[in-house]
């Protein structure tokens, strides 16, 4: 290993560099959404590498946090832009969407908690709107279908979307609510609340 | 004033103090229901009081948050009593209590990421209890009376019920949510949940 990278110092050290990167987006992923004050020196722990290291790579943790999100909202959007969920009907796709991106979406709603005690308004509502604007078409779509109802503000049934889809996660955490039972509860829920009355 | 304080000394300071307390629990809940970081400087500032008068009352922000979940829950346990909330059949009870304690439920929420940060869990849930098990009982009657759904656990709809409550209050501080569709809103919304389907 040593006498390749003497060999090939540069792509060695580059190969160096993206795995502790990788390392590092993925333990701060880990602990800021689990805590959104975690701190720069135990990521780095988490990681396995040098604050020095760290630092080398994201100058301050406003550049971390914003790393996080760029990786998160991308995960969020791969996972969300599933073709099947446009082709089918609104309350099918609301179904399918629930079940792929709860965990996900959720994980991505902590991390701006983190991100809003570093970050500037806009640029977090730069990240966020992504995955937001997605489920908000969803929820447009169905009304305009004649599937979702119309008597509650759009802007409503997307607040709730979130609202719900973390509050399943809290009682999972809590141990309140079987994980075999999240996908099914968040499913019924959330139809009761979109659907024509 | 000076005189009769001279010529009764015991009942005026007394009233003083009174006086006082009221200022610094009013100034405490509002403050800390808009941010659970508030100083106890801010607090007997906006209270009109001295510090060294608050710790007088209060000797520490433990004591301080505890006396103000206890009166928060006084008065929501208080609006929440209405013998015509128990009188009438669950989704016109629920709709009546929603409409009549929304603003004080949001409000006592607020107040508990505060305590959470001070207090220990068992005292925090001592006090959280009382409006939480009145929301559930009136749930379960729904369910026994066959009114709202049993397909969803009944922990999981009082979940539901104070997580719609906090959106409903964010969206409305936020602006996206006008004041005089909130009550609307939010019995429609919890309506939807928790009626059979």
């Amino acid at each position: 290993m040593a006498k390749t990278a003497a060999r090939q110092p540069v792509p060695v050290r580059r190969a160096d560099a993206e795995r502790n990167i990788a390392a590092i987006l993925e333990a701060a992923t880990r602990l800021l959404s689990a805590d959104p004050g975690a701190s720069v020196a135990d990521i780095a722990k988490a990681a396995g590498v040098g604050r020095v290291t760290l630092y080398g790579h994201f100058p301050s943790r406003e550049a971390l946090v914003d790393a996080v999100l760029d990786h998160t909202v991308g995960v969020a959007d791969a996972v969300l832009e599933d073709p099947s969920i446009d082709a089918a009907p609104a309350p099918e796709a609301m179904e399918k969407l629930l079940r792929s991106s709860w965990e996900i979406l959720d994980r991505h709603r902590r991390l701006f908690v983190a991100a809003d005690r570093v970050m500037a308004t806009e640029r977090i509502r730069e990240h966020h709107d992504r995955p937001l604007r997605r489920v908000e078409r969803l929820i447009a779509r169905g009304q305009r279908d004649g599937d979702f109802r119309t008597d509650l503000p759009l802007s409503w049934l997307v607040t709730t979307f979130f609202s719900i889809i973390h509050s399943a996660a809290q009682e999972r955490e809590a141990g309140r609510l079987a994980p075999e039972n999240v996908e099914r509860v968040l499913v019924t829920t959330m139809l009761s609340v979109l659907e024509q009355p």
